[in-house]
């Protein structure tokens, strides 16, 4: 191992998991190897939400969500009559858990309906500069994962190009996505709102729309790979239900390719849950890990710490 | 002017579409300078057809398109009752140049759905290796302009991100613009059919449905920069009706900015045409292009040589 990959991975245990992907990469980036992977074709991607930051008890745009619709509902009382947006303002995380994700995410997304895309982005901005963990002791944005920043840089060291590809809306992960990962604007995909072209004071101003565009979970994770990448990804890594496809997809492609769950086992530094958390395809993904190919990080046992200080 | 620029833009002439070109890209590159601008926010957005690659009679695609409609037709006679698939049969270019470009462009799609996205492009692909334009004598991946080759570099070597913004289907751009532009897939935006996933031997495979997913035209091109690419670009070249909108767009923002129309007034080396070409919004721009702050390239004027020997 050389003295690079050391200090580029050093929040990983030494283990399987870390050997796995050093000599992954090794083996992609040696010219001459049978492996070797030209630098244009290292595509890696990242599910966000759980992958690389916190995601418990909810996704952080969740959170984000119930302030805007605290916000609204003043406004605009019909917003009650949504179960999502009811629960969120009861604080009733239970019954937003029990509802299907996209509930939970279409909803959110129309409180930001009517707002400027540059509005919304500064908005979700500010909101993400103050806004606070429910349980843990930190701001949302000090949720990342360092051994996954770690993992992010280690692979741009070694000519990968790293993409967000999120079920989170996709203003709402470029706002934070360079600051946190170092990835710019260009390389978050996400779900997104449709949007339309208005002309304001003779300047063409663009305006989100009510309306869901892309909800980029499950297959839906693969058709966005196509449409804005272009090319199958060598290395994904997920955590849930939302990214078996990914990772499947990923693993489909001729020549070298790896996959990853990070395993959410950690209930003294992070939260252990994953069977009781109504993620069907993350009980397929890991009952049948090995047949898929995918392979398991342990946040317990592959990170020596999670969090930066 | 540098040694350097001269060699990049050699084949444009000096004048004053050149000077402003780089002057403008002076500016926004040299530190201390009131307009510089930090490469991450250097994106440049080129249209495909017209502006890059000669479109006349009708954009390449439609081409490659009566190609499939041929192979088609044999097995599904139906197909020869849309207007535009019986115009392509018929080499009826004059019908096809007065339907909308939607209803040449929709069908058009059609003929590749059920394809996967691989093999979608690898018949491209194999079409574009060998076609030719019908009056030109040459293939039509010979129809690259060459001054906008060099103009790409150019931008790239001063630390742009240079990306198409295309009418055109994505994957079809895809499969000559790193090659011809020196442009990778992801950098790529364009009309989009609808996908899924199906999973074929226990794999996952990805395949082209006959609906079209995003037509990239006149505003939806601004939708899909900010959905792509999530930054406002700086600097724009367009040539028609589909571009007036991401033009104006890339203008309207904070900072230094730059757009082009290309002006095809060339009957010599290739083609003059543009106010009896059906566009209206072409002849908005060019009419109102001082007040919109949009420049003209004159291709007969400002360009040495048009095309590679």
């Amino acid at each position: 191992m050389t003295d690079k990959t050391s200090e580029c991975l050093e929040c990983w245990n030494d283990g399987p998991a870390k050997s796995a992907i050093v000599d992954f990469v090794e083996r992609v980036t040696r010219e001459g190897s049978a492996d070797y992977v030209a630098p244009d074709e290292r595509i890696a991607v990242f599910d966000n939400d759980g992958t690389l930051w916190c995601e418990y008890p909810m996704q952080v745009q969740v959170f984000f969500a119930l302030a805007q619709v605290r916000r609204l509902a003043e406004q605009d009382p019909a917003l009650l009559e949504k179960p999502a947006f009811k629960a969120m303002l009861d604080g009733d995380l239970k019954t937003l858990a029990s509802l299907p994700k996209k509930e939970v995410f279409e909803p959110a997304f129309a409180t930001h309906a009517g707002m400027t895309v540059d509005e919304f982005r500064q908005t979700a901005a500010q909101w993400l500069d103050e806004a606070r963990h429910p349980s843990l002791d930190y701001l949302f944005v000090q949720g990342a994962y360092l051994p996954q920043c770690e993992l992010l840089t280690y692979l741009r060291v070694h000519g990968f190009k790293t993409y967000i590809v999120t079920g989170g809306g996709v203003e709402f992960v470029r706002a934070v996505a360079q600051e946190l990962y170092d990835i710019p604007p260009e390389q978050v995909i996400g779900s997104s709102t449709r949007m339309k072209v208005e002309t304001v004071d003779g300047h063409p101003v663009l305006r989100k729309l009510p309306e869901l565009g892309s909800f980029d979970d499950r297959e839906e994770k693969v058709v966005n790979i196509a449409l804005h990448i272009g090319r199958r990804p060598i290395f994904a890594f997920g955590n849930s239900d939302g990214d078996l496809a990914m990772l499947r997809y990923t693993l489909a492609g001729a020549g070298p390719r790896m996959a990853w769950y990070l395993h959410h086992d950690d209930a003294d530094r992070e939260f252990a849950y994953d069977r009781d958390f109504k993620l069907s395809a993350l009980i397929e993904g890991l009952d049948n890990a090995a047949e898929y190919g995918i392979g398991i990080v342990s946040m317990k046992n592959d990170w020596k710490q999670v969090f930066a200080d």
